[in-house]
């Protein structure tokens, strides 16, 4: 299982409301790639989205966001993590 | 307080040690800007790091990171978020 942060670009006005809609869209369906969707940060203002998942691979990630009908622009893995 | 994520481009082979390092130098001096790195996620293969913080403003964050010698690429204030 790895980590993976993808990053949306172009919902800009995107309100609260419209992220958890979309975020339900991906935990809906995130089971059968195996992907957990853990957290999404949004900047309504550039229109930026950053999600934080795992999974298997950076594949399975673009797969349940574009069956979502919101594909990620930039999807990373991230292994290393530090806080 | 405001919630911030920023991006760093151009760190390919990055590795967990240096992340640690330089993490390090942003939170020896955040105080001093009202701001607090929360985490950092890193994928050393494209170069991309990813910090979440906390602060008054963008330019609190931008501050910190251009004082510890590593200045973001972007940086984005996420009033949304969703878990």
């Amino acid at each position: 299982m790895a980590l993976f942060m993808d990053v949306h670009s172009g919902m800009k006005g995107l309100t609260a409301e419209q992220l958890r809609a979309e975020h339900a869209k991906d935990t809906a369906i995130e089971g059968k790639e195996g992907v957990r969707f853990i957290k999404a940060w949004a900047d309504p203002k550039s229109g930026k989205v950053f999600c934080l998942a795992e999974g298997p691979d950076i594949e399975a990630v673009r797969r349940v966001h574009a069956a979502a009908g919101h594909p990620a622009d930039e999807v990373y893995e991230v292994p290393i993590t530090v806080e």
